[in-house]
């Protein structure tokens, strides 16, 4: 059945499956000291254009919050995000489980507003009574958020230098980065990225990778020992070459913004369709992902042909609910969805 | 260069790939709910002859190691492992930073000896302090052991049946697990194992596959809302069909047990040239690691030529070293390092 | 200087020290497995009229809340709070140290709505995603509120009523229980409390104790190994007498009753005072904590004279401050404090 | 009955009580701001001969002890620990439950060895593999130890400069810290102690105190935000006056050392009795604890007179048991029990 449920619904791009044949028999070294993943860390890096930059190869993106989040902060401190971030809802508590409380300002369709980040900061430090209180020590971003919006360069400038005043650092969820980065509705780039927040990953799972997210520290600031700490989270691999040739594959050529934006392409012609058949958008959002707002006896209908992911109840009879492109959606699986909707 | 430094150095088996490439476009949901993750955990039950058992296919090693001890203990209790145990040593403190200690006893060649585990747990609660202490929640062993033994079948039938008198239960770590079975010096197998531990791995990663460890809760005791742990841990993969394409591949036609015979059987060869050329094992192993005692300026010039894994000091001027076949191990390059030793 | 900074700027209770001085000499084991304390469990266990009932007698508040948080959870499970609730902001983050999640819903003068917390349960449970997200496992509420607040009978029945519906505990933080039961506007007892809730504890340490908290399992639902687990969290005292006989002493005569009422007496007339002086009120309170608003500059000259806690700030020019009476205030110092005002 | 079970089965010194009766209405802020504590701090640093020395007063061993080891550790790191070490055996996992492995090295005595402790060190740092394992990052000594045995000052010293070798803190429990001091068999004392290790406590729960361990941080060493983490441990007193006032008593006029002598002069009759007696000594102790063995039966009758320790068994037959004095044994009662002998 056609499926539109997610960005991970298939396999790897096929350039990713080509490189991992091709250099299956060569033996390397474990735990990421292989040639490949050391080729993989130098093209992210020049991709970034930060020369001090350092690079850590990770299997999920749950994992790698949790693992980022617990390095970067004192054991005293906690993580600022809007309320609607990946790690306030969807994780599991995973953070916590690490022992860090997750403090949130509330969200603009998944975004949160440098002054309200800038209000909470100062309210903290102003309160007499900080000390029995979670210390503010970081600040998470999601770009695109999970509703698949983006910040404009202007709103991560002023995160940033909010950041850099009450020196904590900034650190930006880029699970689905190369959709955002590819929209036709941001002044964002890369190296923008790496000069503006102090560590960020670099999607693979949804981005055409098997597995795999590119953590980027942009200023030599990788915490001591890390790869202890790696291990600690039980998030090492034995076999690292696995992430490293996928990554090396997708910064070889622009492939991963070669593939993100086709899946932009895709998107764009889906919002017109879904615009062209009078549908009503939950919310305006310029990357691969697309809500729009069914009846309930509509979505009821609509699923016994297409898959599409629940995202939340609207009121008693609607729902809203998500179509997502991906690398590998082809324009005749919309013309089929056209056909449906 | 050529290296037999350990049994993770290439890719994986080539008809994992072929499998990977043949499903790579086909659609299916994530995070491990997938037809083919199914199918694997079909045909792993089928092999272990228990049609109550649950699978679960987790990524790494360490990982599963802190999440089945993590999930099945009380957080008043410990884990009980030879001193040895990966747990106790090689993993970084990934129990401990689940709240857990790891409680130690005597290693025999890797092994715990069964009437040592049972005056453990006899002395813990004869002891009018014990509510002061860590309680024994759980007893890990390691089969094959990081030494490369084994345990027999009476072995861990005497474990197994400690630990049901205890009511703890025995957690068995096989991320080597293919290559004990298919030993020369056996008298376990699959369907033994899943009838006398509660909980074991058949490690992937170490055999053949990419990545992947296939969790095996014996009668229906995996642990409650699993699924909500995995993801609290960071371990659970959206792209599960990574794991379950691999595991498929392994059970079908049993190409698991073939290729660890493989190696078993290169092991046999690599044995035996070191016999001849008159080298002192460290230890005896009945598996795919040998380990041998190499005096130091030896192992220097050895090290030009071939690659091996450094294991432990032996005393100032000898070096206890490691040597692994595996499932990729060729009769040519055992005929080469012959040349070499 | 005179101080209504809090309730605990004195001792203890005369009485307390008068039983301490007295039982100095006698020999008794350590632990909490001293006869006073057997004494004051019994006493509190008749107080609540609940012969299942279990008591434990603890240090501190947060160390009491994160302790009976962790114990009662299942380590998928968070804590469900209004966002006001000490846990969730004054308590340095103690409960997310031991792995749990803190849920917040909306407060109402630092009460939660029962049709709010249902709506949170009954939005959890429907979410399709929810394995992904943290299991609301228990509810958490304080009464008197840190805004001095109470819940009605009905109130306390409802919450009680979802808790049960849901299966999960209702746990109530009662630091400052003596002030609310004994407050001219509650409809709420201590038998209620004990028949309602499934946890709670009896603060000591706001109420004549010099240290002491003692946790009331209301229905022999004390955690397994419950002694382990506050060993585990470093909370158990070698002379648990200490607390043992302070709660005996409390719990005999009606004394924690009796201590309470003067407080709330000695409230009322602190009340009428600020009203007769044309203070405003930052929010009405029944019980033995007043909240009034200054201008800054008053504030900062009344400082001089009389010792009060800053609370928040209300706007550029105004702040929010407390003052507390306490079993030891008297009616002098309120005629001084009725001078200075 | 007679007890010898303990050193804390009374209250607390005369002294302490009359203080705490005497302060008792005296208005003091809470947290341990207090003037009370404030003079403690100064007695004990002036004690101490360390004018850059910070101290904080806690209530309880192992809250202190899992307090101290999380604060002073990075997270990657474990704590060096003779494996009789009270943290490795009688808390409950304490250390674990903040995610640190305890790393143990053979005792002698209740003693670390320090050429042991050395070759430690020194073999992890050797190991090749060390980045996948727990780093030793503190030194834990206890002094007396759990077998009232003391380091000599010879001892101390080379521990200390170990530990200065490899840059790691040297943690010293003394929860019986004054009945070492006071041992006619040392050579080492309080000022001695505060320039060899980097943090210690004093003891006073064992030593006359109701409740409260002086932890004394002895060059400006206090982690960063010190307050915000001993809350987070709910290991903050409301009423820290509480502590203040017990360790300003007991630092006046040298109450202190002077009721730890008394200990040991009860301790050295009863030593004495117990030799002519003709009873086996389970080791020799120079301080307040003394061990004995005894035929099992023998125990059994002379428990019915007298209260003592079960310690550990030797034999089928034997057991070994513990008479502990203190500050408030008197002459007459070790008469009593010589009779019963």
């Amino acid at each position: 059945m056609l499926t539109f449920e997610s960005d991970y619904v298939e396999g790897a791009h096929p350039k990713i499956l080509e490189e991992l044949v091709e250099t299956n028999m060569v033996q390397v070294s474990g735990y990421g000291s292989d040639p490949f993943t050391e080729s993989a860390k130098k093209k992210i890096i020049q991709a970034c254009g930060r020369e001090n930059a350092q690079v850590y190869l990770m299997a999920g993106g749950t994992q790698t919050n949790a693992l980022i989040i617990d390095t970067m902060l004192e054991p005293y401190e906690g993580v600022v995000t809007a309320e609607t971030g990946h790690i306030a809802v969807h994780e599991a508590g995973a953070v916590e489980f690490t022992g860090h409380k997750v403090l949130t300002i509330p969200h603009h369709n998944g975004k949160m507003d440098p002054a309200e980040l800038r209000a909470y900061l100062e309210t903290f430090w102003k309160d007499g009574n900080h000390e029995h209180m979670v210390f503010p020590g970081m600040v998470y971003i999601t770009h695109p958020t999970e509703f698949g919006t983006l910040y404009t360069r202007n709103e991560l400038q002023q995160i940033g230098d909010i950041c850099k005043e009450y020196e904590i650092p900034l650190f930006l969820d880029g699970a689905r980065l190369g959709y955002g980065l590819m929209s036709n509705d941001t002044d964002v780039d890369l190296p923008f990225i790496a000069q503006t927040v102090d560590v960020f990953y670099i999607g693979g799972t949804k981005i055409g990778a098997l597995i795999g997210e590119a953590v980027v520290f942009t200023h030599s600031n990788m915490p001591k020992h890390f790869i202890t700490r790696v291990k600690q989270h039980g998030a090492m691999l034995a076999k690292g070459r696995l992430i490293g040739i996928q990554f090396d594959a997708l910064f070889t050529d622009d492939l991963y913004f070669k593939i993100s934006r086709h899946a932009i392409e895709m998107a764009e012609i889906l919002k017109q369709t879904l615009k062209d058949k009078g549908y009503t958008f939950f919310m305006d959002s310029p990357t691969n992902q697309q809500f729009i707002v069914l009846e309930n006896s509509q979505m009821e209908e609509l699923k016994k042909h297409v898959g599409f992911s629940f995202w939340e109840t609207v009121d008693e009879d609607h729902t809203a609910v998500r179509f997502a492109t991906s690398w590998a959606t082809t324009e005749e699986n919309l013309r089929k969805l056209a056909e449906l909707l």
